[in-house]
């Protein structure tokens, strides 16, 4: 499928990726495809709705509703951003809870997809450590359990290459049993630009189609799939090598066009061809000396503990109505 | 049941110590209760059948097999050694695998219950992160698997007040979806005698049952619930800090007894109740000071990375034909 | 010297665990011993002052200022309680920095003594790892530092298995090459009570003494030996069995004379042989098996984590004017 | 000095990487500059004599021997290949121990450079916690020690954000008072070569020079500050990616010289600069943008822990006469 093919070729699990590949730096509008952006002191949220089949086809993207938080500072570790990007992130949640009808009864199940052992790949399970699970108290104490709370349960099923078995398969396994009216699940992704790793948040209502992810997770967790609704939520923690040097080419012709008239005797024949024969030709050079290598930023350790922070954060505030600002922290460490 | 609660009393979930107690000092024979006790080079292997219900009272165990491999020097961190334990190890699942009936072909399922990050309950997840998965192929590739292999798989449930979900449950699902013909469990226990924690193996045909393990996993892991049979693979990692006391006034008594016919006067009324009742005793003073802890060597970091890597090498060894002594170590890191 | 052998006996790192041993069960007043006990919403702060050699003596301590902060419910993970335990903290690190002559402009060095591979003596490295230091921006770009920090340093010396080095030697070197004004020492102890291991803050105008601790800290970090005032910061994370059976079978005896008169009988002569004679009783049973393990309660990891937490932001809070309890979390993690 | 600056701009640690950088794609030879090439099996070693100023200047490195080992297929996790390269490296530092003076009983230092809690900068530390430290028993029971053993000792001074003080002065302090007499530096690199991040091992006479490494180590350590030899090993596990950028063009250019004589039409202006220039183009491109982050491959983890495995085994066997390659495992782990 070109969707596939073309998502594949610059390997980009965000929406606003494909989105911004599809307008070319002219930044023409899409037809079926709305957007609306929001920007508050360091933090934009970029809201995408890709409404019809022509429009998933020009991005490259299933339909569906893709909220963006993009906090180019958040590498820097200061830890009042980090408060106010929990507290935003809790509001689109609550949004997309809303709109997915989600209420505020409603089971919810939460998937932490990736490897605990590979640093970039462990946000998923990082993320349901810090979880303020109850799910134990509704089938143990049912009449105990204060308002304010709703029946949260949450899984780490670890990857492929550990268990054997698809992460999909497990969670099926277990939707199957435990009957959850809807999935969160959270991954690690990969971005096509280097300046969104660990710097952004991403959720869907598309679930998680296969291919995405970094790691191994083939068979996809989605609404058709599990029978509920399934909310997925990325972070980029990792880009190809291919994809930054393509990136790079891509933001020296810009800048040279700036400067000069001369772009082609620049950038020769590499200005002529279109992005994705470039990264195809960047791939051919890379790939036989094995160099198209995963990479993340060496401080990667403590950037996704701190975003694994912020989305535990906003989850259990989301969730719970008896959680919020004053006393999440009394519920996450 | 009159089991659970003298199982409970001393707070033991091996069948060594439940068999020494109901034996008491004398080391009277139980009917019904088959032993063989072999030693060599600093590891004893105690293979132990509970025949009938009549034993099975008498210990307060459930009939079934049970080998136990006791290493007191195995909290010295000799390489040498820990290969040779492996090794025995090897060999004892092997018998173990044989008599349950599970064959060379037989699809097993690995579980590590406990909790990552409460080190003395990481055993099981700590085995299942050096296992040797094959499934995967099998589903994937099944052509080109080579000899010598089975399909196995392997999970780490997490704990339920991770999860919300009873990791009974969540292996239930998996046992329902991916039909495994066996199931090998491991779990961190609680032993009564200080000295066999984190030197002894237990391994029993019996499955997990409620209320082992020094976890939360209450409805048990065994061949009536899951309908396959379920091998359960336990090292004692803590102790209660009860059972220490007690233990020590016993051993007071005895070693009084060797130096002095005045026995009564030294230890009083503590010399007349039997064992159960003293073990009250020390609770009614430790609990509600709130003490009764459970407690762990403080070497508990190095003493489980080592145990989990001798049975994830032994299980290695045992259940792939391929893999033996001489190459174990590039599939066990 | 009886002191040492004293508090070799009981196996204890806390003035207080000293001074009620020599008080007895009657809690006797000790000459030369000044006692202050403050309570406020579960924090009891007791402030003892050893004025002179005959009550260094009675309780087997070097003359000195000793503060315990303890807080029976820290084991709970309250979040709310942690935040009061560091405000409290910080309050009684001001008031012995100024005591001991440390004034807002003397530098401090920081050392995290302990090893960070064995959770119940990684106490210290864990407090280095979450200090604000600032040492650096007075030696590199003086004329930028900000008014409310002084000069802070830090260091985690390793252990001597890991290092072939006594830790004393390697903070010596330090002091000799950075020369800071004071010192400021963290350990993790042994408690001769298991419900003060991970709920007590001991802190100390005397340094680290040798046999203190429970590594291998030989030679001491003091005034004399350092030539600058030296404050340790303690917190009992172990205990020895040993101690933990002398312990219970103390409280038995307490427990059964308020019951009976008839206690004699009870106890036998375990009751007529005093608490030194009856704990090498205790020892003389345990060690030739082996067993006089240090342990450890099995919650060890958070408990030290939370424990590290809430002294890094105590000392990150008395140390620096322009840290408070409004901003603390910025500089801690 | 032009060295520096010209190290800084290709970013690399590596000898070999500045060699080839000097002699360009025609490999021409470098006058003063001796070079031996020996390849078995996998793993090729190369010998690097920096013989005279004009050689230093040539390459941009100071004079010294350098070795260097490539390994390709060291990212696999073979254990066998592990295996043969810490043999290998085993024996190349026997003959750099010996070529720099340092006999057998010669104490040795090893300093471990870099934050244990940032993975790629974590070699240092990770290697001093496997190697075998034996000065105590030297300083505490000289007679007992067996023959085959030399005094060593070890240290991670961590980094100057996480204690405020310079390694380097850390290092210097121990050295006087511990009196070594040679010191073996391990340390973390940055290479402009994608490929040979964590994959390439080299030993250098030379010491840790100012700028050197992949964190703040400004002052260096070399025999000329401490007094004596100063062996410094490094792996390179990062990469900027203005250097992934500027490679991949090179590259680029290689590729298409060889598929069409058309070579200027395709590169343009990019082509007729030079690398340096051209690296400098790519750089005012990404530094603004604040995207030249320093970048690591994903598995990085387990990449760190296999190799700091790798040099602390071959450590501990060229160090100590009784250590071989039959016992080794009995001493790391």
């Amino acid at each position: 499928m070109t969707l596939d093919l073309q998502n594949y070729a610059v390997r980009t699990d965000l929406a606003i990726d494909s989105k911004e590949m599809a307008q070319g730096g002219q930044k023409q509008t899409i037809p079926g495809l709305r957007e609306d952006v929001e920007k508050k002191d360091g933090i934009t949220i970029t809201r995408i709705d890709v409404l019809d089949d022509a429009a998933a086809t020009a991005i490259g993207r299933v339909k569906g509703h893709y909220v963006t938080l993009e906090v180019p500072s958040l590498r820097n570790g200061d830890t009042d951003l980090q408060e106010r990007v929990a507290a935003e992130f809790t509001r689109e949640m609550e949004d997309f809870l809303a709109k997915a009808g989600i209420n505020k009864t409603s089971k919810v199940l939460i998937v932490g997809l990736g490897n605990l052992n590979v640093t970039p790949d462990s946000l998923g399970p990082l993320v349901v450590e810090n979880l303020m699970v109850t799910r134990q108290y509704f089938e143990l104490v049912p009449d105990q359990v204060a308002p304010g709370y709703r029946e949260v349960s949450a899984i780490a099923p670890g990857v492929l290459g550990t268990t054997g078995i698809e992460s999909s398969d497990i969670v099926q396994a277990i939707v199957d049993r435990t009957k959850p009216d809807a999935i969160i699940a959270i991954d690690a992704l990969a971005s096509r630009s280097l300046e969104r790793v660990n710097t952004t948040i991403q959720v869907a209502d598309i679930g998680i189609h296969p291919g995405s992810g970094i790691g191994n997770k083939r068979r996809g967790l989605t609404r058709e799939i599990l029978g509920v609704p399934c909310i997925a939520i990325g972070v980029p923690t990792v880009c190809y090598a291919s994809t930054i040097v393509n990136n790079v080419i891509e933001m020296m012709r810009t800048h040279f066009r700036q400067e000069t008239d001369q772009t082609k005797q620049i950038m020769g024949m590499l200005d002529d061809i279109g992005e994705n024969d470039r990264l195809s030709l960047v791939k051919e050079v890379l790939e036989p000396l094995g160099h198209d290598l995963i990479v993340t930023p060496k401080e990667i350790d403590e950037f996704v503990e701190d975003i694994a922070n912020i989305i535990a954060t906003g989850l259990n505030a989301a969730l719970h109505d008896a959680v919020n600002a004053e006393n999440v922290a009394a519920y996450t460490h």
